[in-house]
């Protein structure tokens, strides 16, 4: 199957999600690590467009994400910016844009080291809390832990 | 916002629906109309894309759909045969290209007249059983209804 970059804009504007995780990481020197990811998620009856984005992108991985859905996963850094530059050519219609630049900001901050002290770690979780649909509890107890301490 | 051709089968890969749906109506000589329709739903931030699909097919309502949700509906039959044409012309790449050929041979067989007698009806009634989810448990009672009657 052959994609193309509008359709992927499109399909993207619909079913990608450009998320921030945090999670523990005791040998990291705030406490905490990031882990920004572009995620398109599908019933198995489609996984082969899954396989087609990989194709396209370069990178990637599809796994089974639960029960009968799987999941394009990018999570290296490389790959990622390999994705960030697609949508900066290939603009988003949606308001997904929104969180697209977002996402780019945090990834750049992310190479320029920023997610390692704690105050670059705090602007990036605080600009990550108000993407997607901005529930992210745990997120706000880590960004609490990270002021209080 | 301009759409282009791709863009449109990208994000209706993703989420736009072709349903089938089916009502009592006395008039009818079977007793049931049914009721075919395109229909995409965005959160309200993203109405502007609502109104430009309905813009780029020339045809079709934004109308809010429930809570903070709008939807796109297109209800008429000239203009489903020109979102059918369209999408001939521009296949969907996931699986929802199976839903819409079903579409598209009620919406054939509508224009034969087909839904007006009881055969046709329980034909395209159980065409439509199968389209998207296949939980239709109203659909699947006027089916039984018209086979036993």
């Amino acid at each position: 199957m052959e994609l193309t970059p509008d359709w992927i804009v499109g399909f993207t504007d619909g079913e990608g999600c450009f998320f921030v995780g945090v999670q523990k990481h005791p040998e990291m020197t705030a406490g905490f690590q990031v882990l920004p990811e572009f995620v398109v998620v599908q019933h198995e009856r489609d996984i082969q467009i899954l396989y087609a984005l990989k194709r396209f992108f370069g990178c990637g991985v599809v796994r089974r994400n639960h029960g009968d859905r799987f999941a394009y996963r990018v999570r290296k850094l490389e790959c990622l910016e390999r994705v960030i530059q697609f949508f900066e050519k290939h603009p988003l219609k949606t308001k997904k844009n929104v969180d697209f630049r977002k996402f780019r900001r945090i990834v750049m901050m992310m190479r320029e080291g920023r997610h390692l002290d704690k105050d670059g770690l705090i602007e990036i979780l605080s600009m990550a809390r108000t993407m997607n649909t901005g529930q992210r509890p745990k997120l706000e107890e880590v960004l609490k832990l990270l002021k209080a301490g």
